[in-house]
């Protein structure tokens, strides 16, 4: 049992390192994870500056007060026909006013780092509502769309591992007809393998305009909750083997914080689903049509996702009851031995005692064979409890 | 484990001094929490008339039984333009007939204090619909909204710290074009950081009518539920610690109360949400199409807070599972004390007890050797049942 | 903690007299609560005359097996403009001949007992469907409205407290523009409200027709459950300090029926919300659109009283869970007990019965100062153990 | 409490016999009752062929294999104006061949026996699809209304106890204008009543059609589901005093059994909620208009079944809970009863053994009043025990 | 109660050799089939191809890295009037380029093993989405309908037992006018019976086109559902023996592995019944009107499986129930045993203990009679002990 474990999970290891980097995450500190994802310490932790409950709606209260020391990342992707340039700025004005060239098409703006004064400068000179910038400095949005004019707000979530550390980050997306920017808390994303693509920008990235881009980036977020989901599958499977032989108080720490990673994957996921079924139904004319088939698949693989979620949850409760039984029957197996112990002994000690009575006349002191037909008496005693415990299967092999 | 709480704390601490204030206060006395949020005790404490089944309906029945040593403070600020003028009444009469200035375009009256026949008075005066104005009295109204000719009513609940008691507060909402009247029950509220944005009146307040008035009142009522809310978090978290570490009575009576407290605000969270929908609907046109926008952020921030709660609820549902087995592996743990100690004493007592037998033919006693071969006895006997034990991973270090 | 909830008992028995005594009627007799509504047991009790399955449909078949000794009371109420008579008969066939006044426009008619040919004989003077005859019979009707060409009927269910026995009665009601017919099941109702302010007949009494009467009446039997929820609501904080206390059996079954009673009473407030959606959404025309904003109350009632429900039936759930860890609770102190006892005296007992053997070289048991060293042994000993437990917390103060 | 239900029970008895007769059996037999319902086990049990996975759809495929020892019996009803024939059949083609009479306009064939042949020839003659005739094969379809040009294809279920057995027997019925066709499994079904009434034809069955006859056969089979639920209520109020006095293995498995029935009716009444919901809305045509007042009853009627089937649900898994907490009690019972003999002797006994040592010097072996004071010493010490456990509340009256 | 399941077992064997063979293999190794249908770790077993997280969407990545030692089998069936042809091809663009004769109007292309080469060059013959192309090759899809111009995907997944494994398989449908593809993972499937027909291609399979091929194909797929579904349930009663038993640690894990594989059907069968319905609505025109009866056919099937599901995980959560409270009882048992024992013993050792001791003045140890006096006492001790555990219900006949 334990065997095919361990080789299938070699199988695992051959063709995917980075579930088998996940799994071994997860089972040796699952409860970190716990902690990373979602619950309001992090959130504190977090460097997203918090209006004051009240203050007035809008990005503007929080430019005053930010954080200088905040290092903001700005990437400009120019591509189009068979042309590629790739420029990174300090300053956002200045990307901004880069003149674009007239061949390349689509202008991709990816900005690392949340500084309200950046966010600003990009609202302003794209013409986006206050509160659309508020949301991108509140990183803590429910995935959602926004429909505007000639432009579309998508606020989507990036689960992934970085240094053994669960990060849940916030991406959002301005898309307009052949430029998409996008916003992310820190440095580092699931975004590179599309940059490679984009390299070569070769096929439906010369064909389509940003909607294809954002297609792309949306798929690869998606995507890249199969591994993350997978080594919770397995780090479950290797739970049932731990609560079955010993249903200690660490697995019982691990299960409850599985579970409540689990019931916070949930609260990302379904609200992506709304997105994804949103964009697939596009109102807003900026997705062309031909492109409908690739949103739908995103939307499959979002069900997908979700399905082995709940299949998760199901088996994460099955866990908690297995845990339960397994408990009671621990302490079966515990009263067992103790009750067989005491019935062994209790009868035969007093017998004891009462040959160690100082009675002037216990006829029994002065026989011959007294101490052997004590011991005779003691052990057929103890076999017809061992008998009786047999048949009741508590001893003897099952 | 306990550090990084205790570090992450400081930093709660320093983010937001009424989160830690609103936590310290849940650890210490959320059993008051419990009791103080819509139970039937609180419900009948509090100061609302209650009508007696089968009553005529309407406010009139009220007038007359009313509480003469009921205060009510009346409050009408005007604004608009660079103007704003702010005037406290103690007579409604007074207040309503006080003239309006022709250039400020929005007044708001807030009246603090439940009195039936100031309530009648209002109502009379903008023709209110008596039944509305019961229900501004009965403070145990559903949020809802209700939708008439030139008018809005609007019933939202307020729930916040204040004195280390949850105040569970009705706030009435009658919304006209140019005018909003708003009935506390008590004097102090989450308003402040809007009155004081009045005060400058600039921006939007001047550009809007009472809509974004209210607007802003009903954001800062939602507003203020996420510190609410992360404080039952922290909370939550410092109680797996306590489950798991000591699964005592009292902390399974405050996991009994944070349930229900969350049960409770779900009853109040839902309806609000309903509320919210409704508002962004809006089919009054008493709310200027450009603020659709704003009333979407306030039902972004509702869908968050239940998100946050359902989560939470999932926790707590998790953390009577953890307690239960936890419970469950004590009693292992002092069953397993039993059955080591009296596994190890009852055997080697029996021992004792044959040679202190009377009998008078006992071989050994005589032999030169016979106690420590019997010390030898004893000691090798509790050394098999110790390695039975080390072998069940009984004792030992695990 | 208990001194607070007295002091709130107390504010709530000046409030209102008939919460207290409900409240006491549930914690002395819940137990018969449970088993007076809607069980099968109580059902059969009842006088309702149950057809054979399979029989014909409609009422004629119930007429001839009529119990003859079952008394009917009539009263015709007929009010309108200044005037107000109300008349008692025996006779169904003079009460429906007694001819109206022309002044009075509105007629009610009250029928306390259901003997087979009197509805048979109302069914026949206004023209009722055979099946709506059989429903009023059948007093275990799901409430519903059926609305037919000029009537209405209604069926609805009347849940109040009568010497102290929870009485759950069926009330059926026919609605005509300017009559209303209404029959009970047992004289004694809660509509004795609504009768003192028809005397005077001032108001909306006067404005409107039947449909104003069945509003009141209506409204009476909602308003009359919340006094009814609120008594659970104090029931269940008074079994969260019983059981916690002492998890006895006798809590645990009023525990059981408690959740028993919510879920039937679950059974008869949902379908009475479906009820009051069809009459505010009226489609048969006998309701005055003036009247809809009063429906809307009633509607807004229902819901109150539900989102009690829903929460007193989460609570009731998390006092099982509470009940169960308060039992494994009390399992863990008495195995403490038990395993501190065992544990102080089974060691030193050995120790005791070593010295009382008979070999006949045991060297301490000649020396001086053994038995002094013998107790100081035992007590070292006793001390580690206690020392142990100490540290474990099993013992010493909390 | 017992006398009261006891009491009840005769009243019970006294109104329904076969209301008492059903409990009778499920508290004798209720596992059996589990088995008999829906379980795979005694699918395979039934007469109904079955068709190899895969095989061509249709009824052909079951002809050649059919069971010629089954027995057929055919029953053809002519009733219309004032006119009554019964005939039998055991040859088909005779059946359908016999002429109708020009005054009886309806005919009902009942076929008891589920023989392929038969069924095809009537498949054939009424030019009915042949999945349609496959379904009435296959006995173990879900409740289903299929709509043909002008016919309707209506699958029902009976459940009715006959020999103390569950019946759950497929009732298909083939509608049209004016003959309706009835195929059951086995002889002997709830249409007796429906015999009966035809007998006279009055009334209504001579003023509609097919579909009056149709509507009192389905509202036969839904009428006698009563008197089987109101069997598992008195079942479970038994069953709920018995587990409070001795929560033994058989009870446990008598509610484990229960439950699985509930969930088995429940998966039965659903799909016939949906069906009588589409004979209501019916769309073809076959049902007179007038009739809808008679179809809406069978609606109501079934949705009364189902909402005491989902109370009693909730009463199951309530008592599943009360189960569990019994168990508990027991156990702390019995370890009370252990912890105090253990706590009263093991003391005592110790310094019975102490005084039983044979060290040389201890002095209070030659004091005077040394026995005297033991006992007394040993009563005081068993007396503070006593005391610590009465103060527990171990022991005493409670 | 164990003869009636083996009876029951027989005549199961008899109706049908495949169920009893799946039952007998479920009881001996449930513990695989949990580990085999869908968990993670089967799923990197298997051969399907992963694309990396990002990477472009579509078939193209594939090919290049596809296993060359992947068997593929290309089975081209033609039939239509009386002709019926089957070739078996190596190469595909041999099976594609093979003229099709004028008169049999369908060709069925069955491709088993998965190489992505041959999915793409069959795609580029028939015009297929890339996208749809890379869904054949992912076989963790969810079933699904895509409906293109001229043709239909459908992914469908199924369920069969082959060399006592569970095998869940995804099989992909190209449905054309006139042709129909099929792909699956690994030779055997559950379309054996449908070949056989297709050999005399009589009645519907030559009146339809591809369209009924189709059905019966799927048919086939829901139909083979039945017998695992029943292998479960036969588990689940056989299992509710051995825990009401002996609730061991085995079938503690047994019953969580059919949970967890309950749990997975569900999340096969679900989306299976969404596709029927789809199928069944069908927009494309490519399935004949005079099908519709067959598709529903499908639908009531899918439905059927469904429900028997849906009672196999109720019945699942109340066997953990069960399960839960056999270990309490058992526990009870033992405690009982153990109380039993030391109850009876304790006191009188003590008293065994009483004389044994050494004082000078114990009048009772000069009596003469005071041995038999003794063992009168301790018989009457336990008696009476006796007395009160047997009225207790803990000893004695129950």
């Amino acid at each position: 049992m334990k065997q095919s474990i361990e080789s299938a999970k070699e199988v695992a290891h051959a063709t995917s390192g980075a579930i088998a980097k996940t799994a071994s995450f997860i089972t040796s500190s699952i409860l970190e994870v716990g902690k990373g994802v979602f619950s309001p310490l992090s959130r504190s932790h977090s460097s997203a500056p918090r209006a004051e409950p009240g203050a007035a709606p809008g990005i503007e209260q929080y430019i005053h007060k930010e954080d200088p020391s905040l290092n903001v990342d700005i990437t400009v992707i120019d591509y189009g026909g068979s042309e590629h340039t790739t420029r990174t700025f300090d300053d956002i004005d200045a990307a901004l006013a880069h003149p674009r060239a007239a061949n390349p098409h689509v202008r991709w703006i990816n900005i690392d780092g949340l500084r309200p004064s950046v966010v600003n400068a990009v609202c302003q000179y794209y013409d986006i509502h206050t509160l659309s910038a508020e949301d991108v400095i509140h990183t803590y949005q429910r995935p959602k769309v926004e429909v505007f004019d000639d432009h579309m707000i998508v606020i989507a979530r990036q689960l992934q591992l970085a240094n053994d550390t669960l990060k849940n980050e916030q991406v959002s997306f301005f898309l307009f007809q052949d430029t998409l920017i996008t916003f992310q808390e820190v440095p580092g994303d699931v975004f590179d393998p599309v940059r490679k693509r984009l390299l070569k920008s070769t096929g439906r990235f010369r064909s389509y305009k940003a909607d294809y881009l954002f297609y792309a980036l949306l798929d690869s977020i998606v995507d890249h909750l199969f591994p993350l989901l997978e080594a919770y599958g397995i780090a479950m499977e290797e739970m049932e083997l731990e609560i079955l032989e010993d249903p200690s108080t660490r697995s019982q720490q691990k299960l409850f914080s599985m579970k409540r990673d689990l019931s916070l994957q949930r609260r990302v996921l379904w609200p992506i689903r709304e997105l994804t079924d949103q964009l697939y139904r596009d109102e807003s004319g900026l997705i062309h049509p031909d492109l409908k088939t690739y949103y739908r698949d995103i939307q499959d693989h979002t069900m997908q996702v979700i399905d082995l979620l709940e299949t998760y949850r199901d088996t994460a409760s099955g866990l908690t009851d297995l845990y339960q039984t397994s408990v009671g029957n621990k302490m079966n197996e515990i009263m067992k031995v103790l009750t067989i112990m005491a019935s062994f002994f209790i009868p035969i000690t007093f017998f004891a005692g009462v040959y160690g009575m100082n009675f002037e006349y216990i006829p029994e002191l002065g026989w011959k064979y007294a101490y052997p037909v004590f011991w005779g008496g003691c052990l057929s005693m103890t076999l017809g409890l061992a008998i009786f415990f047999w048949r009741k299967g508590w001893i003897g092999p099952k």
